[in-house]
């Protein structure tokens, strides 16, 4: 089950089956004291890329495997400051051919508020040809075990 | 006009009534040799900020007005890689009460060529209250010279 | 005791008084597969950033202090990647009038192999006037207790 | 000649043979308001390395060769804050065997005004043995038109 009222109960870090913590650094506050925008994004791409790189046994990255970010997006809900600590939860929500979405709850760790909610979509691409690939069996087993 | 159809003209950088040069750096590229998709978000919210902060006559930053980002989002067409030369196009599609929601066209300067296209709502917030206030007028009226 | 002697010594993580746990990013890779060098000094800002925030019963930076660098230096010894973790040491090397000289270190986690060395020398800026002031004497103790 | 007396006078952009404009972004600036001390290595990296993928038809970065940092730093003299653009003068020290070192200014664009000082020091690396390499002949004598 997806869609939108499964989106509006992820509000607990909990709910997702993937976490990474992602301590925050000084330089990533802006003029406004908060931390930038930007950031949110890298806290994604780095939970979702480590996750990638974690399974090792399947020799993505060596094989070929290259994700490419064809979409990306976030909700902001409340501020955060260095040196706040943030927790990223992941789960995948789709599986296409070439195409794997994830949803993302990005956590302040101290409390677990919910402090930002992003969505994002990678396309498996060929590194020699640059083009899209399917997303190869033993990646799109092991999504199924981050799935919800 | 707006919507959809609108939305799929906005192919070339002289459709938007304010641009921004944004050369990339050496190290906006990661592993995989081109452009990290944090970057955009980089190049969209100097390219906001900038405009704001360039209305200095409005007194916006002095006056106690925050731009706070609720959403954002990007949709990748085509990598770039350092020293590639972006150009930021923006233009204002909605203003609220509190909000004003932006799009934004990503250009390789060298071709012309749409890379990528976002879009950002900011809200105006009280930085002593941190609470969310009124669009001033005058930026009301300025935001009106950038609509399209 | 410190220089040249000392320096050559200071090898190991448990050498430093104070030590800060810096995992990399993504993003934080360039485009030879490496952490970018800027990365580093953003892991001994964020550790001597940190440490002096966390000294929070001083008031330091509610109270007009800021700490401006005047001068940073890094050699690099060994290359890492994401998503390798690396672990800062800091160190008071030196305090003067309105100076603060640090020496750090910086460690892979895993194996604790020093991968690089830095120093840093902040002075105490008063931020209403944007002048040099003394470093306030209950920094000055503080800053005693991570000397080496 | 070079030693304190040649640094001591260069204290203007035209004295750098080469030169490169490097605008800042918002988030470059930290929660003092001021650009972060890492970006001034982001833009020596930038000038540095975009001068180097500048020299294509020796097909460096093609060819095996890779430049690697082994020591940088920075001497700050005044702040510097977005919507600022900065340029940075770059001129090439020494080379030895397999070493590179150059001297960096780095100007405020609108008045010429010196704000940082930096140096640095590159090795060549074979790409695929990881080993420092000689520095090629045709690198040496590009290098030797920006010799300072």
């Amino acid at each position: 089950m997806s869609g939108a009222a499964g989106h509006e109960q992820l509000e607990r870090r909990e709910d997702y089956p993937h976490r990474r913590v992602f301590p925050t650094r000084w330089d990533d506050d802006d003029a406004f004291g908060h931390l930038n925008n930007t950031v949110y994004y890298s806290a994604m791409d780095t939970t979702i890329t480590g996750w990638l790189l974690g399974q090792e046994d399947l020799g993505l990255l060596d094989g070929g495997f290259m994700p490419v970010v064809v979409r990306s997006s976030c909700t902001y809900r409340q501020s955060v400051s260095y040196p706040d600590v943030l927790e990223v939860g992941l789960r995948s929500t789709e599986v296409g051919r070439s195409s794997m979405t994830y949803d993302l709850g990005i956590f302040r760790q101290a409390d677990g508020a919910l402090v930002a909610r992003g969505s994002w979509v990678h396309v498996a691409v060929d590194r020699a040809s640059g083009r899209p690939a399917p997303v190869p069996d033993a990646l799109r087993a092991r999504l199924a075990t981050i799935a919800g």
